[in-house]
């Protein structure tokens, strides 16, 4: 090895090795240690490199790969040239310091919160053959388009597969693929508010950080529909004046109702008369344990509802896919807000996904993943009953959560920070709710997609602790 | 098959079929048939449905499978109960009329618009064997994990490629990884807006459709400053009152220069003095012919420059990934910036692309590549010799395009049109012009990237044919 390498006479007080042995050009190595020591801090701004003769003859190179190194560093600001032929430092900021390397630690050693696909059971063999699928046949124009609604495969597919599961009434030219429900609402009420909307209503409680964010960005109004536990309330939906409304229909979040057939109807007649839009959030409809799905809302009104899905509960949140089924006349300006955000969502995943969705694959994970979604929430049912006696589980007929309201004489804040204290992480509903109401029982929102039988008993348990502690 | 099929009795004067040959229950198919026929108008809003007991009678099914099928379809909205016992059609919609499958049209014969790899020379088995690797080998949180920053494991592959081949002084905590370039500066203007910043300032001329846009939408005031062809003139730069900079440094798009030595040093002098921010656009740096590449302009001043890059011109289009290395009072805004869009980028694309990162796979892409689009581009200077003399070519030592100055006869505008009357798509320079400036010399852009060099000697030679058209 040292055999292969030139000498190493030093720059200033500094070495500088060069070797034969790799395949770099050697002005590309002496330009590449000289800009290391200038970013130490080691050849400091302002003191002179040897002339390029002598350290061409310390290196045993030509004098003519140290003038070219020079003049990379030169042309790329780190060297000057002084009058007299000298070669100064000009430029160059020290390295960063060493750090530790980057961890992202998980803070709670059970931890109850919501919105997630358990990825341990992400079909990794499936996914990778769909890549394969598409990266084996797809067509070199295919691969290339990058479009604001996204990829034509996908779009097909998903309206299939919607209109099929779903109910909806899904036209693959009116769908956008969006990197999940984050960005698809986010699109929908910015394009909604440069058409002239300024008042948006929600559920309340309601998830507070995709909607309602997106609209006080947008300079929106928030308002807020009370919901029960079949969902959105609609007596008072006529004094409700708002240019959109976004419901989760098939499963309330967080309370967890499922929107009868009349409250439905009072929704559709309430947009068509006003002229508003319903954005339909069909938050993980796929995981109904106890009875079919309800169709989409978007399927009784396609011209009034924009209908959002997204895989983040379905197949792993790290799948960025989420879409919008949109009424027609919005389709063209959520295509160009996609386009101004990203240009587009990643082509592979999508094809990936369409291949995915035909070849039955997403059918058959949802299957597979049902019993034992069921499995949790009836362990988790359980050890409520068991360790939690007086409160009442609600919204248990879906989903990958459920609310459970508390006995009186417990505060849900109070019963939060205490079973933080004992390393399990709940949250408590008023949170989420946007105006204060009369009602103020307390109830914690535990989402169970993610944890085993027996880390949700183990939780339970230790919040039962909780609760026997506040008692005292 | 017959066989296996029950009877077909009519709903009204309609037919429904109902298999016992396909592995779904009865009620979900009688559901799913009257519920076509309610959507496609054949059974309207009013009309009666048949009596439980005589439907389940002519089908050969239980009632019971009926009143299911009636209570879905009741739920969602579709039926409604009468006095009587009778059961009709509340609500539903036509199905959308016959339309033509989606289709993407390819406008021109030959398009020599820019910004995209050539997607025919994808590396699909390297693609997949990153893909495969990571999803054989990622651990269940690594896969979970969503950040605003991004996959850990790509920030610290890019880090080191960037310093290494780039030049950048980068820290694997400042980076944070978005969907293309696109985002990121969309995402990064949006901050700086967030925190105070009113005035941007862009090279002019510039791309039309990212930074520009973004800060318009931001309210900020856009400010161009003059290019040459070495790059950003410098000389007036005291007098631009702006809080940040947008510059390509590397090679300056559409112009084409590679800013020397001393103008570097006058914009990070410039930054500094007022606490501005630079952004560097580092635009396709990694293909540059005639010498080596120039080192990012972030190295020299990185707390002065949010660098940012993309892999849309060295990969694909499609591959939705881009990045920025913030200084590090910028990191932690933007990235909530990154999660209040759309969460976080796609885990399995990162994994796999800093799989592909640390194999050296991309290194080998791109060295694969340069050779083959130097030769395009030396072809389409061939031909703009043969087929428009007078006319000089410019930014040709780097880069995926080049700048043709056309003779003072021509008018870039008439020629563009006359070449897309004969199927070649080109663009005049002037869109991209930000404020009118006295040097009218026309220039067109051409995109050599994903054409093949007798694509480019056949649609130069059919420039040069519009070009002696209007000379007519």
């Amino acid at each position: 090895m040292a055999g292969n390498r030139t000498n190493s006479p030093r720059v200033g007080e500094l070495r500088l090795d060069v070797r034969r042995d790799v395949p770099v050009a050697l002005h590309r190595q002496i330009a590449a240690a000289v800009r290391a020591h200038i970013r130490s801090g080691r050849l400091p701004i302002g003191s002179s490199l040897p002339p390029t003769r002598l350290l061409a003859a310390d290196l045993g190179v030509s004098r003519g790969v140290v003038i070219e190194a020079y003049a990379q560093l030169t042309a790329e600001g780190y060297l000057a040239s002084r009058p007299g032929g000298y070669t100064e430092v000009a430029g160059g900021v020290r390295e960063p310091a060493d750090r530790p390397p980057v961890i992202e630690p998980a803070a709670y050693r059970i931890d109850f919160s919501y919105g997630r696909a358990d990825v341990a059971h992400f079909p990794r063999q499936a996914w990778l053959r769909s890549f394969r699928q598409v990266l084996t046949t797809t067509s070199t124009p295919e691969f290339a388009l990058l479009s604001g609604r996204g990829a034509p495969a996908l779009r097909t597919a998903l309206a299939d597969y919607l209109n099929r599961v779903r109910g909806t009434v899904a036209d693959p030219r009116n769908i956008v693929i969006t990197n999940g429900f984050a960005q698809g609402i986010r699109l929908l009420i910015q394009v909604l508010a440069d058409q002239g909307a300024t008042r948006l209503a929600l559920e309340d409680p309601a998830p507070d950080d995709d909607a309602r964010p997106a609209a006080l960005r947008a300079g929106l109004a928030v308002i807020g529909v009370p919901v029960d536990e079949q969902g959105i309330l609609t007596d008072g939906l006529d004094d409700v004046d708002a240019d959109t409304l976004v419901l989760a229909p098939s499963h309330q979040w967080p309370v967890g109702g499922a929107l009868p057939a009349a409250r439905r109807a009072a929704v559709v007649r309430w947009a068509c008369e006003r002229n508003a839009l319903l954005i339909e959030d069909d938050y993980d409809a796929e995981y109904r344990f106890d009875r079919d799905p309800l169709g989409a809302l978007q399927g009784l009104a396609p011209e009034q509802v924009a209908y959002a899905g997204t895989l983040s509960k379905t197949l792993a949140p790290g799948v960025r896919i989420g879409w919008l089924v949109l009424p027609e006349h919005l389709t063209d300006a959520v295509a160009e807000a996609k386009i101004a955000a990203d240009r587009g969502s990643a082509t592979l995943e999508q094809l990936a996904l369409a291949d995915f969705l035909v070849r039955g694959e997403f059918d058959r994970h949802t299957r597979r993943m049902r019993p034992l979604y069921r499995a949790r929430r009836e362990a988790l049912v359980a050890a409520l009953h068991r360790h939690l006696p007086g409160a009442r589980p609600a919204g248990i007929a879906a989903g990958l959560h459920l609310l459970v309201w508390l006995p009186p004489d417990l505060d849900e804040q109070e019963l939060a920070d205490g079973a933080a204290k004992l390393g399990v992480f709940v949250q408590p509903l008023s949170r989420y709710r946007i105006a204060p109401v009369g009602d103020r029982r307390g109830a914690l929102i535990l989402g169970y997609s993610v944890l085993s039988e027996s880390a949700i008993a183990e939780g339970i348990a230790l919040l039962g602790e909780a609760a026997r502690r506040l008692r005292r």
